[in-house]
């Protein structure tokens, strides 16, 4: 072994197993990370470890799997005060008559805030690390996340009408150029243009979107193809299906996040695949709002990045990111008619490593591997649940539940400790929560 | 209020809700459930519980939901201990040199008795109180369930070919009717006849089993239109659809038990609504196995009997009744292409009620009624996973993980306190699951 001192590093997390997501599909057992300054400075044997370093905190997972935190690509989480108000309603009612004057009544910066409070609360307890976020009031958000110490990618809204966020296309435009100046440089804060989608977007708006998401090299991130109703209006409305339209405006490239994507052509697969766009896939809220079938295998199949997110509360109903991964595993062989489509691995990674290079952070996470962040999640997998074990990715998609992860940390700060939040006032949190909720049901 | 003594009775349970499932979408709030020699004898609110009752036993569950126990109507629990064997392969390749050559190796009592244990620790974790059971051994099976105070109903395998169960078809008869016999009177576990499937069984064996399921009044649980490939070789080989050879049968009855049902016909719908046929639906298993999709909703909108399973633990991995109600509600929704179809509330009848109808029991059990079985499962809704409340229903559908559930009772007796569990080894489970773990692993 080395003849050197072991050198000392902020924390050595010694695992029963280490599923760093790249290399593809291995899960080394008996692994040890060291973590210093926040990044990953080593993955090796914990035999190894122990001579190597000399960690100021040490922790042990002796019946658990330790992987990258999960990314959520697509989220609203402002409205996980909105959880579970309006069910098994056809979209248009559910839309019109619970959502949008749910949230006229509610919408501004209290709100926002408290709603993201939880969010984070709830994801982290999940193992979710990291959200690709999508709503009004993004300083708010922005802020929210910063102070809570979550990384978040916080999109900068762009709609054709105006809302309590901005009153005119001008002012969409400055108070996003406002909210992305102000995060410059953040650790765990960035962003990105969000314009809601092609239905809701002019061409104008589109193409300053193209021009500034280039200037600021940030993502583009937007809901399309969502349902074959939104393809055939914009297919009266331009002559061109959604996908067409942002063909032709410059906006199908490796910047565009794509979510949903149920209606798709094999054209627009393989173009999807060539320009480098990412598809967020939100398998349950598709079932839930009867939106369609995402195409996931065919998609990951020709080489597409997909990743998965959960969407908002309001359609879902949660930020379970362990529920949405086994979701998209089991959904996906059955669209496409093969028992072997979507294993476990590739699960695991969409749910990862995809959905950091979806908004643009695979350099920085996504995986276990050195020079990274250090943002895992610890999973116990000594239930009785997820015994016995023969295969560790199978068990983390196919049974673990997330309250099983015990373990999370964002950039090497530890936020849940066997189960305890850390630095979050939950009580606080639910309090705001139960209080949101009387003014939303006294409506 | 009442002028005379309170009476004595075993245990009240104080709710915060009630969810009686019967009648159809209610919610009582700050209501109480007696329970005298196991049955239900009163439910009302608390209040008037408290002058009314005097109580050995009294429950406080001041956040929760009280529910009927969850009916999990198609398991093949000894299998449990395969969990994660061999998952993303297609199904011959699955079947075939996977499970059967495990099966093969570990087969008999012991397999199927620990397997058992290990299912019964699970499903008391998960709210659920009652399985439909289909495997070899079901003495064994039988006298666990039955060891272990769980309500079971025992399938009486029958199949064209020898098993490590029986060699003959007059032995499987022959053990069948013993097994049927030795649980006779016997006050949770009952029996079923339980012919695999129709491209495994042959006419005279379902004829025997016509006759003898009526004499002995017992269901007839048996898989079926699973595949659109099993549909396509029964045609080859008698002309007809399975279903049409069950009805040419004499099968096609309520005492019939048709598990999975991906591929029907309208006309078969409806036979199955007019004939009183249970369905046993099995979404993630359906999922998981690509097999195809059964239009629940359209099964429930023609009348049908909707009940829900996990099927067996080697594909789905688990034995999660809420996860299954929760994939059961949202994959209708797609499958229908309607947002309001196989709401909350019908969800959970699928899982409790309806389930206790497809087995014979709905006398006994599947709501909290007076004159029935207590058993209940209690579920905490104050974690801030499932906070904002807005409705209850949909958010035990939605939003809730089965670990929430804290306390369940079998026929008033209390089989987890706290999420602890009563009367149940949990460390010998484990041990023993991780013993055949590696002696599967090992072949």
């Amino acid at each position: 072994m080395s003849l050197t001192a072991p050198q000392p590093v902020d924390l050595l997390i010694e695992a029963r197993w280490v599923v760093p997501v790249e290399p593809h599909a291995v899960v080394l057992e008996n692994h040890a990370v060291a973590v210093n300054d926040g990044r990953i400075v080593a993955l090796l044997p914990i035999a190894q470890a122990r001579a190597a370093y000399a960690p100021r905190e040490r922790v042990e997972l002796s019946e658990h799997a330790l992987i990258p935190g999960l990314v959520n690509a697509h989220t609203h989480n402002p409205m996980t005060l909105l959880r579970g108000l309006a069910d098994d309603l056809p979209l248009m009612v559910w839309l019109q008559q619970h959502i949008w004057p749910a949230e006229a009544k509610v919408m501004g910066p209290e709100f926002v805030r408290d709603g993201v409070e939880l969010a984070v609360a709830e994801m982290l307890r999940g193992g979710t690390t990291c959200t690709n976020e999508n709503y009004f009031f993004p300083d708010v958000i922005g802020a929210t996340y910063r102070r809570m110490g979550f990384r978040a990618v916080v999109g900068l809204p762009v709609i054709d009408f105006p809302t309590a966020w901005a009153k005119s296309q001008d002012e969409y435009f400055a108070r996003a150029g406002e909210v992305h100046d102000s995060f410059l440089g953040d650790a765990l804060v960035s962003t990105a243009f969000a314009p809601h989608a092609p239905y809701t977007v002019s061409d104008e708006s589109f193409e300053r979107i193209r021009v500034l998401a280039d200037q600021l090299d940030i993502p583009v991130h937007l809901h399309t193809h969502e349902t074959a109703h939104e393809v055939e209006e914009e297919k009266k409305k331009s002559g061109l299906r959604p996908f067409q339209r942002l063909q032709k405006l410059g906006l199908v490239n490796d910047r565009l996040i794509a979510v949903h994507m149920t209606q798709l052509t094999d054209g627009e697969i393989a173009a999807c695949a060539e320009a480098g766009v990412s598809v967020v896939h939100c398998p349950e809220s598709n079932l839930k709002l009867a939106s369609g079938f995402c195409p996931a295998e065919k998609l990951r199949q020709a080489g597409v990045n997909v990743a998965i997110g959960t969407d908002g509360c309001a359609s879902n109903n949660d930020l379970d990111m362990f529920g949405e991964m086994r979701t998209a595993a089991l959904l996906a062989k059955a669209v496409a008619g093969d028992a072997a489509a979507f294993d476990a691995a590739s699960a695991l990674r969409a749910a990862t490593l995809n959905g950091a290079k979806a908004i643009g952070l695979e350099a920085k996470i996504g995986s276990i591997e050195i020079g990274k962040q250090a943002d895992f999640a610890a999973v116990r997998l000594s239930d009785l649940e997820t015994q016995p074990l023969f295969h560790v990715a199978s068990q983390l998609v196919y049974s673990t539940g997330r309250h099983q992860v015990s373990d999370v940390w964002i950039a090497g700060v530890r936020k849940l400790a066997a189960r305890e939040l850390i630095g979050v006032d939950t009580a606080a949190i639910l309090t705001k929560a139960r209080a949101w909720r009387e003014r939303i049901a006294a409506g």
